[in-house]
């Protein structure tokens, strides 16, 4: 399943030694076709990794055939060689199927200022093109974890047509340590146009607003890949849809294996001036350290949640401190900006947590998701390189 | 010493029963003239404490007799009802002194959203004030104290006059849980002008430059009481370069006994085109999860620094990311954007560590300071309120 569960596209993932568990680490998506079409989104980080000045040029033309991941490094920091490492991938790829280098994408994952065991990496993407199936999607989703715990993969199926997707790492504009990959692919007749308006209103809602640590990677990467292979072309609408609902299923699966993390939080922030508003309040709460480490204590330390929402500036969120309402997990923890119902009748033990917010300041609400802030994180982000 | 060395001040500390551990709560600095100049720099925070609303307006004619501090609560979050107590208190005072509540500082810490135990405080106000002398400056330091493990004190002489300081907490603009709330004197006959325009230089630089963990508190009160006693009219730039050396010692405490930390980091950024760039750029890194979490494991992760680096927007901060340097306590790590010298050359075993990032793109620096992320970090602040 995954991304092989539209029509139109084989995958494969194998072990090539880049990893030093032994664990699967290339994968190769192949698009068999009719249509090339492709799209992307990639890290706004001035810093970016070879593989996403790569594939973002790549991506240009709305074409490409396939694309080549590579987890045990992130190939980022490595400068002109890193650079040339990435050519190098995409052109070995691009002449084991007979297509051109610019229509070969790369993804790269792991340790950032390392350069890639190229001797190991290239016979790697060797076995996965000739492994690559069209029941390879699971192998694929496999092979580009990181420190995930397991992989993810989600399809939605439609009226003749389908998309399938695969996943790793717990972010996007603020990712975890884990860079965040996506490969999403369609067997839809879509154009270019379609497939890179969706691709964005699909990311815009869900990985953009996960926000796990704060910290924003090198290498995250959201391709979209569209095959045509179903014959057939939806409605725009209900291809922009499907591609949010895949977005959001798979955005949900990485906050719910974020590094170390006990508790999956959904920060609504409602009753804001615009939807900007909301955002930008609800990643004000978010971000605070002290929030998360008091949700990671099973306390529901609304104060923590008022002063996060007041650091917001006024121009960017215009509210009245005193009419701030708080929910946490249902309870009207505060009220009017002061003491609400009892805090002691909150239940934070779920994995789950709600936390809403009523600015009462207009009609527009979003929702964020964070993660707790856990001594297990600290133990995994304090211990990754060493 | 500390507030008690300059001349014209009486401090005191006592026990009013607020905190549970037993341990002095209820502090007063008493001007003793003969000016009463004051000035105070407060949280931007739009979620303010009473006490915050209330000193603002007092320090706004530049004048006050007195500041009274709890420790044991916050009074934020605590709406009409919390700003009347903050009123009473300073009446209490007020009248025990035979001046006017619109000449009473107050400030408060502790947890936010719980009404103080005014049956508490004010017997504790006027034992206090009973018991302020003019060597009350060490019992005043500790009974401002919340999480911290020991009081912030300094001292500037000069010639013929001097400035003395109290501290607690760990942050200003970013301060952690512990609010934090900073007492300076001065013996020196200013104006109320010069007092506002050096308290001003000097937070500037020193306290606003302090990022713990990245929150902002309710209640972060900075205070200068002029007493004028020494009948020294010093220099104005004399008496600026003094201020922001006493804030730059009590920051440099507060850094050092931030919750949890076992590293104390600065981090300065070189070459910008900008002071603002600069800070800018050395925030994004000090506000950084997982290059916090690295330096706790004494993990020299420069890939970390440059992804930090790497978010801040070219229109704050002009440069190329291919000429971007890195020293870790003195090793040039990354050179050009890349790999530099070898990693492993780096010593992070003392608490103090040095990071240094040179952007190349002009003469500007500035420094922020921050701590590491570690488990004792998500340890108290998870187990705070409970």
């Amino acid at each position: 399943m995954s991304v092989t569960a539209p029509a139109g596209f084989h995958a494969a993932g194998v072990t090539a030694g880049l990893k030093t568990s032994g664990k699967p680490d290339v994968a190769v998506v192949v698009n068999t076709g009719p249509l090339r079409v492709a799209a992307g989104v990639f890290t706004s980080n001035r810093v970016q990794a070879a593989p996403v000045v790569w594939s973002r040029d790549v991506v240009a033309d709305g074409r490409a055939h396939a694309v080549v991941l590579n987890s045990g490094g992130a190939n980022a920091c490595t400068g002109a060689r890193g650079f040339m490492d990435t050519q190098r991938t995409a052109e070995h790829t691009a002449q084991a199927l007979g297509v051109k280098p610019q229509d070969v994408l790369v993804c790269s994952t792991g340790l950032i200022g390392e350069l890639l065991p190229m001797g190991k990496l290239l016979p790697g993407v060797d076995e996965a093109l000739a492994a690559a199936h069209d029941d390879g999607g699971p192998d694929a989703a496999e092979a580009i974890l990181t420190t995930d715990t397991h992989a993810k993969q989600a399809v939605q199926l439609r009226a003749g047509w389908s998309v399938g997707g695969m996943a790793k790492g717990a972010g996007m504009l603020n990712p975890a340590l884990a860079t965040m990959l996506v490969v999403l692919t369609t067997d839809a007749a879509v154009s270019t146009e379609l497939a890179d308006a969706a691709l964005r209103e699909g990311v815009r809602t869900t990985f953009n607003r996960l926000d796990s640590d704060g910290c924003m990677s090198t290498n995250d990467s959201v391709l979209l890949l569209a095959s045509g292979a179903s014959r057939t072309e939806p409605d725009a609408a209900d291809f922009t849809e499907a591609v949010r609902a895949i977005c959001a299923d798979l955005a949900r699966q990485l906050v719910g294996d974020a590094e170390g993390a006990s508790h999956d939080i959904a920060v609504t922030v409602q009753g804001a001036t615009s939807e900007e508003a909301a955002e930008a309040v609800a990643r004000a709460i978010t971000s605070s350290n002290l929030f998360k480490a008091a949700i990671f204590g099973n306390d529901p330390n609304w104060g923590r949640v008022l002063a996060a929402v007041g650091t917001v500036p006024e121009s960017t969120a215009p509210y009245d401190p005193d009419q701030l309402d708080v929910w946490m997990n249902g309870v009207h923890v505060a009220r009017a900006g002061g003491v609400g119902e009892d805090r002691t009748k909150v239940n934070l033990t779920p994995r789950e947590v709600s936390v809403v917010v009523d600015l009462h300041a207009g009609d527009a609400r979003a929702t964020v998701w964070t993660n707790d802030l856990t001594h297990d994180y600290v133990h995994e982000n304090s211990a990754y390189s060493t």
